[in-house]
């Protein structure tokens, strides 16, 4: 690794991520998730506030529809990136020390599901919670 | 916001991320390119150590196909993340205070083209860099 | 076919499947993942004779690159549909009626993931018989 | 072939399944196409109960807003895998037995075109009727 | 290279296309990012015309939701069709003779991302202008 | 239409091309098939020519793998604008007009899948051949 990084390892840890590839590459982040269920977030937010979010080329009823397109897929990115994480990362070990690892993860992409759904920030505030305690545990395990 | 969220931005700004949506949602995150930048460093990593890398069942042949196949997914990846925040994140006002910007994403795009064609871990690292500086400009737009 | 399945085709002749979209539609079926499964279980046993398998126009080395990419890419398929069993169609009860149903999952999907990194035919075996008892389970509930 | 898998193949015969992968592996399986429909079929008659069905958080427009972006890409999957079942399982002679081959698998491809402008159950049981239709011949031909 | 496509190269200049992939293989073309945006254009003529162009099994509104869903993704083949043109084919040389081909490609991308907002055509004649431009310097460079 | 655009369609009609949509938006375009199409030869060429071809930064073996991946994918792509074609565009009057259209989709998609097995240029040479048919029937049906 060269000095530079070296480096930003140290001055910027929380920085550091760690995403997925199927070799495995070993790089894992819980904050892929996150930033897509903030995506999501937002959107509820904008629904709600249609009329002054939408473009000048477009009615309240287009900018909806292209909202609940988006959050639909923004949906399935967020419980894809959880399940990596489940199905690849977490190992018996992990779940020797947080028994209660499945249940977390089935709520939390239980949740990502109901997001299509739903129209309320408030729901949107609730899975990114649910993603919030995976990635305290996610990072605990990291440093272990 | 919740008051959870707000503490939450304050105690933890750098976890704090943005990424897109075609709503537009207006969450963006350069640590999007970035994250998977850090898995085609740690692929080509394995790549220069595969015997050790591989799994038991494959030859190492076979898991150096399988890490080209990923890289190359996950170089476009990256492209992909990167010309979204060029063209949806960025605005006119941004250039005119970060003149090099366009020359910026070339490069880091160019580069990310690049890391299809290398099997140095090196290559990832000027990745790495050519995201850091687009990252480093990107919150300092969004502080201004 | 089983005694039961060959009933079924008799009574709900071949129309009642069980397959998944997000709406939800109420449409599932494990058959999606087993039919993967049998694809990956195919490539295996064709990689191990490549000599015979491969086309007229293409290398052994050719061959077995493309068995590689192909099967990365059908043990992703695998996961996806199993993931989508468990999030989406099993609920609380069917958990209370068979506790070992996170473990069953957790396995399956870990199973799908050896197999991009096995080309032994018996790997392939092993996803179909975890397949298999998720898909007992599946039809258990919705007799019930 | 381990010995479980070569007693499955004799008791189990209609349990093999088969899909497709581009290698050719030689699985294939018009349930996959049939179990796209299915979902189509239930959406459609989901959307004429839209009240009923749709989810305690959204309204009716979003619901069947929902109901649409989820058929159209239903549809698309059923084409596919029909697609791959015409141009890839079917040989000359399946043509020379089955003369109306092309024809079958032209009106199945424009019927699940259709199901993407049509919110009548009844036209996605015209789907799946077309799909019977190409399943029998199959099962037919792999008997054979 | 067979007579038949030596002459067709001589006689038929216009119709030898370039794509891209990402080897790279040297083949582009700008056809691909216009033919989506002649499809966006017409999509946004037959919203403006819904209750003519609509399937006589939808309502309006069904037809305007498809149509909004259809742009929204023809608009991000737009994007990334252009955004390979950019960041592949174009090379140092080619800027060093025009200049303004970060902007152009600039305003382009971002004017297809514009057409997810727009139901005008008139936008969308806009977007196959800004693609024009490109469209002429691509087939200077191909001349020089 | 702009006076731009009309001028445009006359002096350079072959440049006026036709894509999919699954509006659908009646715009459609052979030569989306043929760009892939061309993109297989090319890679078929370079990989006969694999050691002038491939990157500074990886071996013969990495450069003939990326090529393998990159024409599985392409010649997908060619089999996909073609089944759009088929099933989408041409209508029995088409096919009263032109008996043979059902094999010549049938051929060209089965070439196209051979071009996955073969890395033989003339191959790639017979499917835009196959392609170059099609090409021909569809520009004469939109002039009658």
């Amino acid at each position: 690794m060269k000095i530079r990084a070296v480096i930003e390892s140290v001055i910027r840890p929380s920085r550091v991520g760690y995403a997925h590839c199927g070799l495995p590459c070993g790089v894992y982040d819980p904050a892929q998730a996150r930033i897509e269920a903030e995506s999501i977030r937002a959107i509820q937010q904008r629904y709600q506030n249609a009329a002054n979010a939408k473009g000048a080329g477009e009615t309240v009823e287009d900018y909806k529809t292209r909202a609940l397109k988006i959050k639909e897929e923004r949906a399935e990115m967020v419980r894809n990136h959880l399940w990596i994480l489940w199905s690849d990362y977490f190992k018996p070990e992990h779940l020797a020390k947080y028994p209660n690892l499945h249940e977390l993860f089935w709520a939390a992409t239980k949740e990502a599901a109901a997001a299509k759904q739903s129209e309320d920030p408030a729901q949107g505030e609730k899975l990114l919670a649910a993603i919030g305690e995976i990635d305290k545990i996610f990072w605990e395990t990291k440093k272990a």
